[in-house]
């Protein structure tokens, strides 16, 4: 009952435990009979022409054709100056709204159940704009840009997001009370877009607010849409609720269907080789990327053997609570993937 | 025992409930003994000469002589253009740090048992410069400004306050990787004030990480210090932690010795006047208030009796889960505090 036609899809399998963790996702889809062939590229920041910072043209080229990219943990840029490629890479391909669905994992304990939300977080502008100065010794200025066009562009990817995934409401997280001008434009944005939803509930709240009522009661949230640096932190904030980043998938979409899903976690070079990594966080974020391609069945094929893998407890990696290696819980993966069809 | 010098506060009751948990704690402080003296003042912010917004003439004569403020909670400006009398108070005195120690309850549970931290927030500066422009249309910016002077100072209070607090360790909060030179600065500063801090352990660690591990385990922080809107943001999260702003004492400290401590929860109007208010808040900032001005014996008895109450569970407000009213819930903390003697 899946679609025959074989769709491309760029893999970048990053540094550290990139390379098991896309091994393991590579088997599970195999054994899902994704309609995926993968094209693996490595990013590296390399010096264009006029010295600047730009991905390396074959994994452009890649991406340019694919439209979707699948990536791991990548090395934080050590030499100064060097910029980092999960910017880089945002940047390049105008990937203007991060996603992070943050849903509680039966069987994963945390000290919170039912969280069942989405963070989206504009991913271009606002306190990443990158422009600072010094205005005379000792004085720093930072400048926070925020654009009508961005602006109405996640809030409008937001409120398509909730219509499309059956949800009920968005929230805008802002500080408009203390950057009326800036914060303010971004809310009067998500307001006008809010009109031309009436079956999406629209309120808004405080950045200070949504922190604390989040770790009060993160069940009253649904999704929530906010300007860069508010979601950096509101993103990872979230996925601790429900278990880390080893657990939280990702999405950076952009305008045409050009998507890279990651997992958001470090490189874990401590464990690197040796294979003990859990590649949960990569594997639902491929799963993300199997829905954004439309293929729904396989998504949730996969999304469910993993959850029920999670559940039973026989099977885990160590960071999970279990004994596993990496490749015995990517093969009992495979197994109940299998038993599915 | 105690000094017999009698000491003045100003005491701005605010607005809502604030006056009914104003009077809760002048009981309490009746009750023991505390050799205080209060000046009650109203702030509503006025208009001086040449249009700038002041808090009035008398309650600012008040301040400067008693140096000592408690403040309730006042209501939002509604009208715009109309300032925070928060902000402007914060401006007027130069109270340069917001401290918020966030300590479980015991009996009052919340995810999480075993809190201890304590956050410390630059109240100056930063984000909340207030300048903001619109470049072209469709384009505004917000400068956050980080001054070494500012840094300096306030990194100088986190390590001062954790010496005199008997605590391990600052982290200094960031996001140097994004704001390199904002951010960058005031880590810098915060290495150097470290360096002559050698008994006290000093880590950096980036906010979207302090958010994400702080959900996860809190125990595993101390002091934390940072600008002023992550300090905005981690001190609500770390007050939900504990049991949300109901609970949550707060100061705000300038130079010489001049402090307001005050309950950052709202002014309840739906039940204002009622005596259901829970005064714990505001009781607590008096208690931080206490040890400010050296009154430690005072303070630390009054704490113990408000501890012992909610650890009872036998007179408690609505909000933590009894059905008493304010006055009761504040005649068995003073009866406790009677029987500390
Ligand atoms: C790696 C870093 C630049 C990045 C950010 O700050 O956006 C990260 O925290 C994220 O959330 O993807
Ligand atoms: C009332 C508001 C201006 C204030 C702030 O944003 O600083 C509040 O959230 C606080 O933390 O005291």
């Amino acid at each position: 009952s899946f679609s025959r036609g074989m769709q491309t899809v760029t893999l970048i399998p990053g540094d550290g435990i990139g390379p098991e963790i896309s091994t393991a996702v590579m088997k599970i889809f195999e054994a899902a009979n994704a309609p995926i062939r993968w094209e693996e590229r490595n990013v590296t920041a390399i010096k264009g022409p006029g010295g600047r910072w730009m991905i390396p043209p074959d994994a452009k080229e890649s991406m340019d054709r694919s439209k979707i990219g699948l990536k791991g943990p990548l090395k934080t840029p050590i030499a100064a100056g060097h910029p980092s490629m999960n910017l880089l890479l945002r940047k390049t391909f105008d990937l203007y709204a991060n996603v992070r669905p943050c849903v509680s994992i039966e069987g994963y304990q945390t000290p919170y159940t039912d969280v069942n939300l989405v963070t989206i977080r504009e991913n271009t502008e606002g306190e990443y704009s990158g422009i600072e100065h010094v205005i005379v010794d000792g004085v720093v200025q930072s400048i926070k840009l925020i654009t009508e066009e961005a602006s109405r562009r996640i809030a409008e990817y937001a409120f398509e997001y909730a219509r499309n995934n059956q949800r009920a409401s968005v929230t805008a997280v802002h500080k408009a009370n203390i950057m009326r001008m800036s914060d303010g434009l971004f809310l009067r944005k998500c307001r006008e877009v809010a009109e031309t939803y009436k079956d999406i509930k629209f309120t808004e709240m405080y950045l200070d607010t949504v922190c604390l009522n989040m770790v009060q009661d993160p069940t009253q949230f649904d999704v929530l849409v906010m300007p860069n640096l508010y979601g950096d932190i509101l993103s990872d904030l979230c996925a601790g609720l429900i278990g880390g980043l080893g657990v939280t998938p990702s999405g950076n979409i952009g305008a045409n269907g050009v998507a890279i899903f990651e997992s958001v976690h470090g490189t874990a070079p401590d464990i690197a080789g040796m294979d003990l990594a859990n590649p949960t966080a990569l594997l639902l974020s491929a799963v993300m990327m199997l829905r954004h391609m439309g293929l729904h069945d396989h998504g949730n094929k996969i999304q469910t053997a993993c959850f029920d893998t999670i559940r039973e407890k026989k099977v885990l990696t160590k960071d999970l609570g279990g004994n596993s290696k990496c490749s015995e819980f990517t093969a009992e993966i495979c197994r109940r993937v299998q038993d599915l069809d």
